[in-house]
């Protein structure tokens, strides 16, 4: 069992009410696996430029993440993201991006990288996720992620590519712009009826939402009295979800299954917050996961009392 | 034990995307009082006009509300708001507020309303809160409702008002401008330092987080593909939650049953938004209300599986 990621592997430049970072490790498809990396065996498929130095590359080989399939292009230099963050932590303003290698990014897989178990698809040119997609026919679970832009500029693609997908993620504003539907469960029911099963919609820090064919499912936000920097939560929340999902599910994935996989993914998003980059997944111990995952059961659980009602009692 | 709520009964026009309404009946203690009324014995304290009649005075008889210390003035009209719905659902747009007879309200409660086991002080004048509460001294639960008006304008004194309060119900951004603090969690920390052991924080289609001694727990929004009319929501789930604690808390509020009022709240406020003003709780039966109850715990549930984690198995 393995879970491969494509996507970005980026520099960030970042700018929050807690300080700011001028050029980290940073990208999609990072966030994702050093999420995944704390439940099964993960290789990352992406493309960097010669910026992209022996420090990088020890951040995964830390995580023990594959990266055999990451391509490095001499004389170019590597996607470069610079966002700024307001107070309430919840949006990030694009300062600059620069495409750099990420342009002409349409990868050709190895042979380990095709035979994975688990695919997710990060945010990338739609087309490309297709092709990455008929690459890998032997994974149980293929998920996809996309963003605006390709929403606006690449709609009927991205349209064929969740086709493809099982597990569609997406935030509350891209389910919204993508079926151009206000009520959530509506929009939720037209993504799912483009095939896939499971549509996991990120609410910041609200949480996450679950709509599969057993019903609906959330998760809470957890309380974070200190949000460092919000960049990436929605990867490392995909990447425990599928690095759970690989780990636990075999071929089929029943519901309380995804829901742990939620959960899971929502505990690694909310480490990934309390630090820039990938800081606080560097020093993150098994035992840190597990205490919140419990956390977020004592966070949801409630015990229905019987007669309840006016009239049950008197 | 019985409730006794003290706010507006209101005349509400309402234009959403669903349809209008011209003149139908309003009101925060309106909308609580009905949800309340499934669970416990409930008294209004408000004033109204002469435009308030029979057909106003049957919805509260109906479900059993006692009536007797809403006053009625006459020559004069009762509180009238009217407000418009976007597609989104989740904020309204004020078209018209005429104050009318609750310019002058300052209840002097009957000896039977004072004798309240649980007291509810809906959005109004935090002096007149205070003044309310100060006649109701064996209640053993106090909650208290606000809103942007009296943020800016009576902060003060609504910060006297919030210290005799057991429980304080706010919406997000309500927590967000009365502590000038964009992180939810310390916003609440502020509020409770203030005195009050219990705070709510609606969330709208969010659901909503209540925050203990015992720690934090979510709620998430029932997932309705249908909301005619979102007016009410927030009192109809303070409605379900103190009549649900008058009926079950006796002098300590346990966490689980502060757990269980929340989700009872978020049971009744799903069902308010289901129609316009009061219509849908006219014919709501108590088997629907404890099947909600039950899908919100189907919708919250999972269970961890040990060994979850890369190192434990592998």
């Amino acid at each position: 069992m393995a879970v491969t990621v494509v996507g970005s592997v980026a520099f960030d430049a970042l700018e929050t009410p807690y300080g700011r970072r001028h050029r980290i490790l940073g990208g999609a498809a990072t966030h994702f696996s050093l999420a995944a990396s704390f439940f099964t065996d993960v290789r990352v498929v992406g493309v960097v430029g010669d910026d992209f130095g022996p420090e990088q590359l020890a951040v995964f080989d830390r995580h023990g993440v594959d990266t055999s399939d990451l391509a490095r292009v001499d004389g170019e230099r590597s996607f470069f993201w610079s966002g700024r963050y307001d107070a309430e932590m919840q949006n990030a303003e694009t300062i600059d991006t620069q495409l750099n290698v990420l342009a002409t990014f349409d990868p050709q897989l190895s042979p380990a990288a095709r035979d994975c178990s688990v695919l997710f698809l990060a945010n990338m040119q739609p087309d490309v996720q297709r092709r990455v997609r008929e690459q890998c026919p032997r994974a149980f679970a293929v998920g996809l992620d996309s963003m605006n832009y390709w929403i606006s500029s690449a709609r009927d693609s991205l349209v064929e590519a969740i086709r493809l997908a099982d597990v569609v993620v997406l935030n509350d504003a891209e389910v919204r712009m993508f079926t151009d539907e206000p009520n959530p469960a509506v929009a939720v029911r037209r993504i799912r009826e483009l095939g896939p099963r499971v549509v996991a919609v990120k609410q910041g820090r609200y949480g996450a939402a679950l709509f599969t064919d057993d019903g609906f499912f959330a998760v809470p936000g957890y309380p974070l009295e200190l949000v460092v920097d919000p960049t990436g939560a929605g990867d490392a929340f995909a990447g425990g979800f599928f690095g759970y999902l690989d780990r636990h599910a075999g071929a089929e994935l029943s519901d309380n299954t995804l829901r742990c996989a939620a959960v899971y993914g929502s505990v690694m998003a909310s480490f990934t917050i309390e630090s820039f980059g990938s800081e606080r997944l560097a020093g993150l111990t098994l035992a840190e996961i597990e205490a919140r995952f419990e956390d977020f059961g004592r966070m949801t659980r409630f015990d229905g009392q019987p007669a309840a009602l006016r009239s049950a009692g008197g």
